[in-house]
């Protein structure tokens, strides 16, 4: 085994050991697994591109995750690539000591506070406003659907800081009196702490200003685009997970006297299902090398890929789901979970109409982009 | 206003008045509204096939109740015509009396319980076994995914009272110490008290019988015919419920300076499942006039619909939860409850590979059916 | 046999013994039938709602007919329900006598020249313009995919007669020195005499109008509204007929000791086609009694038929094809020149986009349509 | 540029000088285009894998090939992937040295006899026999869809040699007075020489037999999946091409006052395609690789890649002629080409059906492959 396959191999007993026996629980009583965090941090899972991984190793780690508990991969994501990216792609020196170290350990908390409750993909209609009065910005503004928002230490927040739609700026605003969190229940990834976030008034020193004034636009745009980067390992993972669960369920499970895998109907979807899912796991590798060698046109392949990925992934999971009848529709099994987890995979980080968006206006100016 | 207007119009009323609030407080707090059921039976709409009304009308029935709430048109399926039918059906002139008027209005629970933990839809391995004792018939075996189970208060039960795969028969059996009935917590179409249902060596007299012994085969077939053309009203309900839920925020919402509906993509999600939900419920007509003239093909035929309604309220739902974004995957929003409501419909009274495997058979034997 | 059923039973004993054996030329000799043309209308069969027929009647009549060359039946339909529809509905009298009459029989050919090169399915931006100059109307212009335009003794032309895109207006222009027409050679639905028709200053008195000058915006969309259900009515029978062709070939041959059909695989291929393809047909028969009662709605309607006749239609014959495995490929089998055939059904009388729009635009005014 | 894209490079060049003028020739007047088979050869690129080439770079040369002639590409294929790998991979020095040089060079031409008419895909109840007679070879038998078999020099032939179905062997069979050949027409691949090639107990010495008698079984089986790999570069040739198309079109045309591909239901169909489309790319590089490697599970991955890779391409090809309008369906079009050529990608080299088949079946044996 090479250095690396034993890291993917301990994470893997990680999850066994300490993940598998509570993702039940983190779905069902709606648990933010605040510990595991730690553990994450502890072991180098958590902001794998500070530990010098490659773009794809994180897909992996997410995928492996995914494949145990999607809350807790989405929790990663969360923290390790939105927040924890914007961080470390764009913060100086001290910012990076203050707040990347210990949220790369797992000691600290971070959410992405970007959409808005009108908002949704259209950022740049933001609402929140930060001004600066006394040598402070002031930030006021209403956040939604942020992942651990109910947890977090820090937000790092998105603003408008000028008049127009490109006019963003990006803060950490540490949690305080200023900072208000309401839970939002969802259907799945459920225990993610998802929460609105409503500043009132909350002011920082310029300390907390990360990258440049009125460059957020970009800076957004490239953590979404890692943010989709990390979707789609955990669209891989989910899909995985079913498709294992599936397949365990056919092999063993007898109807009008044979197994159900000997059904060629059912052998089918599990054709179907194994060579698209090996189709977006090749696509995965490539458009995550394009991140490493930070390729001009990553945002548009992994815009394919995230698309493909959430698209295929749900299909994928559908199909498992009928492989297993009722039982597929019983609360509590894992197929019903990772039905209810995958869902959010088309929404997330961009709907799919978002990356379609993306791709056909890529086509427009630049004519088709051939991997 | 024809009669039969003003009598759906009284079922909206209804729904409207007394169900739409409870709706979410069913799914959530999986609350069966047994209260909901007595005034549904009081109001004329449980059982129809009772009260003079077509087969289509009994439709258009659970359609309107889904429209409202899922859970509660399951309801009345399995009261109406899953247990219902199967006496309406086949029962003597003494049965009836004891227990159709009383489902009918509402004052009487009962449940179908035909499937098995191992079986599925492979009824043909039914294990549960019914033998003659001193007079009596002594029963015992296991039901799984028993609508209102839990709240039931006679089964209508199908074993087998003979060696061949054939030899069923159905009994109905009141509720008492010899049945043990088990909570199962399922995805959707919460409220429904499905359970596990054990027949401790329950006894019953001849009286007890419905139809002749060893003829269930084919009652069991009928009433799932029937059953299939329930849940495919039950499809059109949540489809269209979810159409108008989708088409209300499209209008409402805006991106990028324009509300949704004016995106060709999002318009043509709409052009497309509206054309597709009409021509299930052309089809619908067609199917439901078969039973009422009860023709001998109207098993393939509910097959087909079963199948298309089924799959194509599941596209419908799952792009009208799409055109609403992170708000569709919020908890407790209406368009999040239908999602999960609506997967059970492949599944329930046959799943989709069941009913190609009914259509593939007829057209193995008889050719190509055409409607 | 009711009168109407030996009607149709007189169809397809001509079509079985007059058309079959010569489908094969009309397709691979791009063979136009002129004596079929002739024989259907003294049958009775062109233009059926001159003869007292209902809409769904024509629809049969097309359907029976495609199920033996789908060429005859566009040419019918171009004949009788584009064309001859315009004249039926808008014509006066003295028009109905001169060119219905003779067209109904089968003794005059008559095209619709409404495409043009640079419009496709953009009537308002037609080119096509007619003048009065000296008492006649003197009409220019190029028009496109005109069914049976190398045949057609009369042409009945849409032509732009004022400033606005609505000012339409529509002329029977005899064939004569100042119309060319040019042959296009398409993929399938040969031997129909597509044609480039061009107009030089074609001269006709005001007798040749047809309705009101600048009326035609309306009366165009009429008739291509029942253009649209003939359509549907050609995809039904191509539909079926390629089923047929598809099921007597699967269980003939065999393959790894099976017949074909054996396979769940296969079968299930069926089972989802003819699933469709009746759902498609009940909704052929709501749409046509909506023409029957001239519903207001039945524009919407029909746009939903033609859209999924269109595309189902298309895919059933598509996997009819993979059941003949490379025999489908060869050229002249039947279901290769189906295959061929139905590709125009998502493109003709508006493509499949166009009937996406108008019932994007019909739910944005009005709400959502119920069958 | 490297080594490898100048030559690459070459290709394209040859490929718009001297095939694409005639790329409508080949189709139209079924022309087999006997010298460009000499020039391929002359330029090295037929039999790619003769030249230190890898195999990606053979579906490399045969995409480029496919975007301007499929049918060119598919001549190339059975030359070079088919009829030559068999002989490159199994046969000894001699037999290298007097036909692989020359088939190298397009001197010679060689096709692969392996389908029969009553057997498609299932090789095992293969027909054709050859036995020992007086120390030659008597072989009989009758062969189907054999690509450029009308005009091949040599047959590389499939017969059985023993009683069980696996008992198969490999012979070079020289045209000549025992061959007779006939042509079959198809659909598209025009040009291709495609025919029945019958074999009137035709003799050769053992000189002419490839490999170990009865170890044909795993030799086909090779062949084979070198062939599914060349299928799916002509596959993404074909996409490819088409959509390069299609967009041209789209910019170009206007309707409704912008250019066609303003509107967004157009775009999502160019941005799902592409999306699409590189997926398959992606993966092609993958199982090239494994190829490459000589990957034990090459044989699983290629048949995912040749699934998905033929019905992608049939997707893409699809859409992109929906774009073209009318102008689509007229024959002769570079689009309406590609439809015909890109169909037999889902039956060539094992159909649909089959790659399903193997892909369930390892499934079984070894659980779930990841790429």
């Amino acid at each position: 085994m090479s250095e690396k396959e034993l890291f993917i191999e301990s994470l893997r007993e990680f999850l066994k050991r300490d993940v598998e026996k509570i993702a039940t629980k983190i779905d069902k009583e709606d648990y933010y697994p605040r510990d595991l965090v730690r553990k994450l941090g502890e072991l180098g899972f958590l902001i794998p591109l500070t530990n010098g991984l490659s773009h794809y190793d994180m897909m992996t780690i997410l995928e492996e995750i995914a494949k145990v508990s999607g809350s807790l991969a989405l929790i990663a994501d969360a923290q390790g690539e939105l927040a924890g990216e914007m961080i470390r792609l764009y913060a100086d020196e001290r910012q990076r000591k203050e707040f990347l170290e210990p949220m790369s350990k797992g000691e600290m908390i971070g959410s992405f506070a970007l959409t808005e409750p009108s908002g949704g993909s259209d950022i740049g209609s933001m609402k929140t406003f930060a001004e600066k009065r006394n040598g402070l910005w002031r930030i006021k503004g209403h956040k939604m659907w942020i992942t651990q928002g109910l947890y977090a230490d820090i937000f790092v927040t998105v603003t408008r800081t000028g008049s127009s739609r490109h006019d963003l700026s990006v803060f950490i605003v540490p949690r305080g009196n200023c900072v208000e969190t309401r839970k939002i229940e969802v259907m799945g990834n459920r225990g993610t702490g998802t929460a609105e976030v409503i500043f009132h008034d909350c002011e920082v020193s310029k300390d907390y200003v990360v990258g440049e004034v009125n460059n957020g636009w970009n800076m957004v745009n490239s953590v979404l685009e890692i943010g989709r980067l990390a979707i789609s390992g955990i669209a891989i993972g989910l899909a995985e997970a079913a498709l294992e669960e599936a397949l365990k369920w056919a092999r063993s499970r007898t109807a009008f006297g044979n197994s159900i895998y000997d059904f060629q109907g059912i052998r089918w979807y599990f054709a179907d299902s194994v060579a698209k899912l090996n189709a977006v796991k090749s696509m995965a590798k490539d458009v995550s090398n394009k991140f490493d060698e930070n390729s001009k046109d990553k945002g548009v392949y992994v815009a394919m890929l995230k698309l493909l990925s959430a698209i295929i992934a749900n299909e994928i999971v559908d199909i498992s789901l009928q492989v297993f009848g009722g039982m597929g529709y019983a609360k509590g099994t894992t197929i019903e979970r990772i039905y209810r987890d995958a869902r959010l995979l088309r929404i997330g980080e961009g709907t799919d109409e978002v990356q379609r968006h993306i791709i056909a206006k890529y086509i427009e100016r630049y004519g088709i982009p051939y991997i």
